[in-house]
């Protein structure tokens, strides 16, 4: 029977970080509050380290008001290459960017980006042509308000990509908590507050059971 | 002609519970409000309990911060099978929840989690992907956003999954009133209060007519 | 070439307005204002009066807490066949409203009602599945939640129906203003505020304009 | 001891209805839905009508962009002054309008307009000041935004002014059903679909009772 | 010094319940969720059933459409005073209610009603103008927007009102957790899902501390 | 292999522009903020004039209610063929239009108009029927709701529409910065009020540095 | 009698422009919509030029992150003076921005900055502290969230500014449109795009008429 | 003249942050998003660390569901009295509380804490009543739902509480940058994501231009 399920393969994805760039966020990131989208961003940013997945920067104009990476995507990737695209608006488009897709010999591709609609949409559409598996990460990908960016969702869904979220990912790829259980609850545990705070709570009752 | 409408089957569906555990949802739920969550979950079970559909309840690690299953749902079962995955995060890829799945004989699954994009998806698309029909409860799922949420709705439907909600899998599984009137309608005030309302007011409207 | 727009053809559509029953709508219609409801579901009914569309309403169990049919619709369609079925659920398991609607020999299907999920979604589906040509119109069905009435959506849409409002149902039958300008006129006036206060606008302008 | 309650008496009331003009609700009124807006616009006219209270219409520049007033309520008080100002935005600072004021005799000025924070502020901040007790109908008083309609509110309500909506005008005018049940219930009806849902069930209860 | 912080004492308090009638929230209540609003109803009776505070209950024509009480609050209170007024709207007008009121000896009223800008807002500021201190309990009170509701607040405040929650409420007047640690806890949990998880998760935690 | 991807390509596309009436904004357009609405409108206008893209503009029944062309939009396109539709609600059912699309002889359809589900979704539906790739522009159409926006959308990516907004309208034709840096950064810096205020940080922040 | 209402007076106003500058625009401003907030910012500035008001405009660090005053308020004010504070919060704190206002002889001073509950508030507090009479410009203030803008406008509010928009200040300052209908008009219309289009439905509804 | 303006002062404030504790703000807080809350919440506590405020903590229950208090809170003070309560609600009824407040000999008092409603308003209105200004934190309390935090805002507002939020804490205490641009630009930064892009955004843009 054919696989109809496009699921995520640690050994076989890789992650495109598109154009979080500082202005790019701050002069048009509206559809996630800033607190939200930051956290969403390094969450996706630390689910791929965790995992060694092969990871692509690039960035759009970087020396200009779109203004460089966010510093903490820098310093979590020294070694990862980053195409300062000198032009393209759609990362496909440039031929240093498809080269370092191809050279990490990766199927699946999980995009991320600023904006949605542009930055994320293009190269996914453009993966998708050319082949590839692709898993857009809508909540690492921010745009000028929510109805633009369902839009832009529904395009590539209807284009054939699967919709997903940091967390979602990092939860495909890891399929079992016993690959590593106190890493991967680390890695959750310090991008959701809300998991932290049930973490917390858990040991508090833990303690206060065996202290009685 | 073919049968082109998935259509729900008492006699052919089977209820999967996923990972409604006190922890994830305290932690992690927040695409709807926590009375209506509550009540949607419990709703849910009830229909499967009245139209006696196998359930098969799972949690994950659950002797960690995720938390025990709601107290609510182990009192209403308690000859179901509870899987407790040792850690797989895909329900579908624990055999013994597969197993359960298929000792049920049933091909159309209901399935609602916690959370939406990890818990329902996955096993979703899995079981899609074995040749059954899929029916995901959306409203008795819950997860971080409404917008994460929705990115995986999108996924499941372009997937091949049926979105549903707890009401339309009741009214779907009852499909005539005559079935057991008393019994369906007790079903739906209790787990909807706007109908509960009305229904007070039908029945002193009709006292008021009467002692005249 | 194929024909590949579902397109309204007043001389072939008929409408299908399912359980707008009081003691539904203010039990269980939540996503959308109740001014906006009202004015919605009478629009939708006296655009089908104006182009002398074939209406079939129908009820579940009006005699008890779902409660009678709105009193406009009743007044407004005083030879429109009135199925109140014993028990069904979904519409098109009920026989006489099947035989309603084959009478009519239209072969696309206008359906609103309430709630969205059970008495739009199942016949909606029943009505594609017989090779009907289904329009829903969102705006003038109701259901729970804005997050229900949603999933109900892209299922319904994902299952072949196309999605519309009472206006595009109205303008998609009248396709040229001359068929009845001054009709037509009344119609949306009379339904949209916005309009009517447009409208109100325009005469006052023209009259101050020629009294100069 | 002394009454601090500022409460609305039938016979000392008066409603000012400030620029309720096609042109100034379609271009600038975004803080209710279209229908909503007209429908309570209505209900506090009616409202009035039903208590017969002197009534006071009031248009700015109405043979201009403004446009003329809603027909509606030119309808319904064939008989009421209307003001039109050649010039002042605060309704109060015509000589005519303020003049019709206190040939009503009354000292408790009803006040509902378009826009909140100018044509309602102004005149209810001024009349305040002339030692007028006033009654701000807030949701039949629309204006660009809730951030702006919340800020003229908070500003009319530290000066002194009662905030109403016309549900509650209308009930502390008739303070007991009994002076006019039939009345009373008949204008609520007309102008709450809620209620007139309400009213539809009860009487299809109490005909269900009777004829079994 | 002078006592500036109103603040609920249990033996100086007494619940009034106005018109949480069938009809009345099916019909009228849109600013809160109905499964969070029929809970934090009954999260307020049963704080006063907990505390032994004097309760009394009211109607408004409930033979009618408004609808019998809802029978829970009926249940909880065998004993309580049913006021069934019939006529008065502001519920203060009604000897019987007045009397009931002062037979308690109570000078702090807790009030919630249907709807917050009539019947919660009239007889708060009666009573306030007879010299009572006026807890009103916002989530307990339904009306037709956020828009009125928040207008009725605003009313009542710069009245003299304090604003309140059933929560806070409970929690003012039990000031110390101390006096009934267990029976205290049930009544938070039963009424607030959210604090019922976290119930489970500790139990479930130290279970598992000890079980180890 | 198949190019699935509709990608804009700036020699190959026209615009449409479809009833940006002034009174049709006016009076039912509700899902943007105004600001916001006309500054898409703008936006999308002077993309298409930045890449002397084809520019049909039609209305309907101007010389009424729905009123004039936004004048912006005339002046911005003097030698555009305006057809003004003497009663065709579907823009493709005019002859002078398709002539108007034909004469272009470009075969991608970018499309915005007002309002959503019936300007824009029905010579979307037509031209795709024709052939056509179509590209509606999502937040420079504006309808009566979101609710009826996304029901529009959702019809319109069912039956292969791409959709879009005005920014990656833009980026998709301008496909590299480097064509035009500085015209392609005024255009965006013009309409984008957020990317404005990041130009003007860094042109501060360079002026800083230079004259340190 | 004393003089209650604090009203505008355009001999007696000055204007004060506290940090509009462009990087705290874009990092910090999240409660209004970025196109609506510049737009608001650009009236108040438009409507302080249309009246002749003394404007002093101050930036905060503007060599740094803060960046500089947005552009247009540079270019409309070239005469005024600019305070360059260089570390006061407060610009109450700044010597020479005190005697600026002290220099204008106006004893109304209407403000508006970023963020809301620094930037706006302190120098309100001080100002009314010192005797002033404070016009707070609630939607040309922006600040990180709705909830945070509410707490600022509430705690100024009781501290007794008065809480205004951009085009309440407009119409107070006018007061009667005759003082300048055509300059008036002007102002209005190109800063409230909803009044534009009534406007142009005005301008084009009186040539058909005359046309015809 | 009397000084009106409550204005914070770094030598006379104290900083109370009451039951910030894992289980209440997994089960209680739905009023901010999880990041949002947590950033505020630890944006506070390094507020009163960056200006030495003296800092008092307490818990309720922590030994229960409650849960323990946020880690991130007792790493920052390792030194301050962490004050458990045993039972009482209202910190203020704790007596080594109002010892710890009084030890510090400050007359200022921050407050913020979990729920607001009661934990933030019942030691707020007490303090008040013992002659303290009280400074509410708005943005580091949480609640259920944004109406009960709107009431209990409303509630302290009118029993004479500052309303404030972390940002406009930390720039009242800072008065001038001056006294430490580093520091203060870093505590800043460090919890603003909006600002920390356009600090990044500044000293790229600097880095151009000296290196070009």
């Amino acid at each position: 029977m054919a696989d109809l399920y496009k699921r995520l393969d640690k050994d076989n994805a890789a992650v495109l970080l598109v154009d979080h760039q500082t202005g790019l966020i701050s002069g048009l990131v509206r559809d996630y509050g800033v607190d939200e989208f930051k956290n969403n961003v390094i969450a996706l940013a630390r689910t791929a380290k965790f995992f060694n997945l092969p990871v692509i920067l690039t960035t759009s104009f970087e020396h200009g008001p779109n203004g460089p990476l966010m510093q903490e995507l820098i310093d979590l990737f020294p070694d990862a290459p980053i195409i300062s695209r000198p032009g393209q608006i759609n990362a496909w488009d440039n031929e240093d960017f498809v080269a370092a897709v191809e050279a990490t010999g990766r199927k699946q591709l999980i995009i991320a980006g600023v904006v949605t609609d542009v930055c994320v949409a293009f190269p996914t559409l453009s993966a998708i042509n050319e082949g590839y598996d692709v898993f857009v990460v809508a909540d690492a990908s921010g745009t000028g308000s929510k109805q633009v960016a369902n839009a832009a969702l529904m395009r590539m869904a209807h284009g054939g990509a699967q919709l997903m979220n940091w967390f979602s990912v990092a939860a495909e790829l890891q399929r079992d908590w016993r690959h590593d259980v106190e890493g991967f609850g680390a890695l959750i545990s310090a991008q959701l507050p809300g998991y932290q705070n049930v973490m917390g709570s858990y040991a508090g009752a833990q303690k206060d059971a065996t202290q009685k």
